[in-house]
């Protein structure tokens, strides 16, 4: 079990002194020194990060943390924020992308409610459908955040509440048995506040990280990128103090999934990051917590330009790029096969010497 | 059941009318349009592939058609060449690569001896052990190539038997059920027979097509790349006659994935490309009958620069690039899952309406 509260986190450091051993066994299994590239550097990584010269990452499962965006108000987002709610209750009766990817792959789909604008009680007490596979808590510090345009999103003891969530969440899964957790998010408006996030904590451009989003034209682009920019004027968040900064212009999930961040990586659980928000989550959770960095592995690379951008800043390459851009934490769950084809061909290859194969290379 | 020989196939075009639909209803599931990215084009090519709005790719089948190389004796590889007899009783014994990335995403290997200079028979009584998920077949042509720097590589007829091999194991595998195949294949010098092979048919320059196969310093390599240039001066395979290609400076195994290809593409099933050699294998298939491109679908680029050269010849577009240089199939098996999710979100996902989400895009 976890400590109780974020604030009192302790992140251990990686067991660096296992790479050499887990280097050695991956040069004596059947196939050339390195012939199988990304996966073998993912396997040292995932063994440091764990602590295990065989880690395991099963169990898998997605966190999918939802909230609202005052900042929809300005016009940001392609889609209203009712849909929210409604997707909520989409990967509810399991028949969200996210869903069928988690299907497809055996993982468990979490849903959690930090901050949705709209009462998802009626969903909870029904409760997930048999095969849905998804569980859901509603644990809503408040119902959407502030047009941060306007003002702060939330004020500070709301962002913190938010992390505290996120922190709960992940440990449960935790509790529960997963060795790797995907960090998802659903929240209409949620790319502007990465990208606010992202230019408060990197110092970027704005035009650098605000891009189409669920896929807005260029004149709603333009607004976002206003909304970034005067968001950030009219509330000078710190970066130098993440919580300032998630609260001014942060989302309430993206808190939440920076306090995940906090729990997986306390407790030697790797994150598997999603796309944009998610990885915007990851870099609110570094600033919290230096020490989390070596706990995230990126999976893909989205759509989005300022993606990119924070996939470098914290010197994570992702896995592939298929142009997605959906969210959710669809790419991470995609991703969770080649986390799992790392291990066990650390685990489960035949070395040269147990299968006859000579390794006279002349 | 297919046709029992591939001079007599007939490969259907695809069904290109049903791409609109597919379309329509990617169109209408709960996510933004087109936010899903490669994989909904991917879903698209597929169903005109398979002919269907819902294909399906289950079971899945890699088949591992191995052979050894006369040219492994002017110095090409790292490794000697009982080393392709010695990775085919590992693949029977379930230790290889390949082995443990199928029983990951659930696809069955079948290996093929169609020309490993070593008698195989014992390995083919003895059987596949419980849970090795490997079938195989011993249909050998000759016993390894002869020394294509010397002449030709093998015979027309050998060629054209070792074609109808490869025809043959996938129409097996096909009548078994297999509805995706992934091309694999074990062969020291294998690279440098499908680097031949590949200038010959594209007329690229060698030294674009000769990389460091199973990690060969650089002497090595410019071995490789006189090798390849000698073997096609001294044979002068004619590119408009691809047998003519296959025999003086192709391979039993490269001849035998060519043959694999030609008869999936008869039947309408999706053949997933591994690496350099299963790719320049589907670059013969493509000169044998154009027809056969459509059935083609790249998984990974490799680290063999002739890898990508040849996949933009035939104008495929790789899911991934994992730095692999392994073979046997194993960038293809690792693209199954992405080719399941594709379909999968064609037919599992939920529409707009069927969630009551707001599609009123603003």
């Amino acid at each position: 079990m976890g400590l109780s509260d974020w604030r009192g986190r302790e992140i251990p450091a990686p067991s660096f002194d296992l790479c050499d051993a887990v280097k050695a066994r991956l040069d004596r299994l059947t196939k050339p020194p390195g012939s199988l590239g990304r996966l073998e550097r993912l396997a040292v990584e995932l063994a440091a990060a764990v602590g295990e010269e065989r880690p395991q990452v099963r169990p898998a499962g997605v966190l999918v943390m939802a909230a609202d965006h005052g900042v929809v108000r300005a016009g940001v987002s392609a889609y209203p924020s009712e849909v929210t709610a409604q997707m909520v209750r989409n990967f509810l009766r399991g028949g969200a992308a996210v869903n069928v990817l988690a299907r497809l792959v055996g993982a468990e789909v979490w849903v959690v409610d930090v901050g949705v604008a709209a009462d998802l009680r009626e969903a909870e007490e029904s409760g997930a459908p048999e095969g849905s596979g998804a569980a859901f808590r509603i644990r809503k510090v408040r119902p959407g955040t502030a047009d941060m345009t306007a003002g702060p999103a939330m004020s500070r003891e709301e962002a913190e509440a938010a992390i505290q969530v996120g922190w709960e969440a992940a440990s449960e899964m935790i509790d529960a048995g997963v060795r790797l957790l995907v960090t998802g998010e659903m929240g209409i408006g949620n790319t502007t506040a990465s990208a606010a996030v992202a230019a408060a904590f990197t110092g970027l451009p704005e035009a650098d990280l605000v891009g189409t989003g669920s896929g807005v034209d260029p004149v709603r682009r333009q607004k976002k990128l206003q909304a970034v920019r005067t968001a950030l004027e009219v509330n000078r968040p710190n970066p130098a103090d993440p919580v300032d900064v998630l609260a001014k212009v942060g989302g309430l999930e993206i808190a939440g999934l920076a306090g995940a961040v906090l729990a997986c990586a306390s407790r030697r659980i790797p994150v598997l990051m999603d796309g944009y928000i998610s990885t915007a989550a990851a870099l609110a959770a570094v600033h919290l917590d230096p020490a989390a960095v070596p706990y995230l592995f990126a999976s893909h690379r989205s759509v989005e330009p300022g993606h990119d951008r924070i996939l470098r800043w914290l010197g994570k390459e992702p896995l592939f790029d298929l142009d997605l851009r959906l969210g959710e934490g669809t790419g991470g769950v995609l991703a969770i096969p080649f986390v799992e084809a790392a291990v066990r061909i650390l685990s489960d290859m035949a070395t040269f010497e147990e299968a006859g194969v000579s390794d006279a290379r002349r």
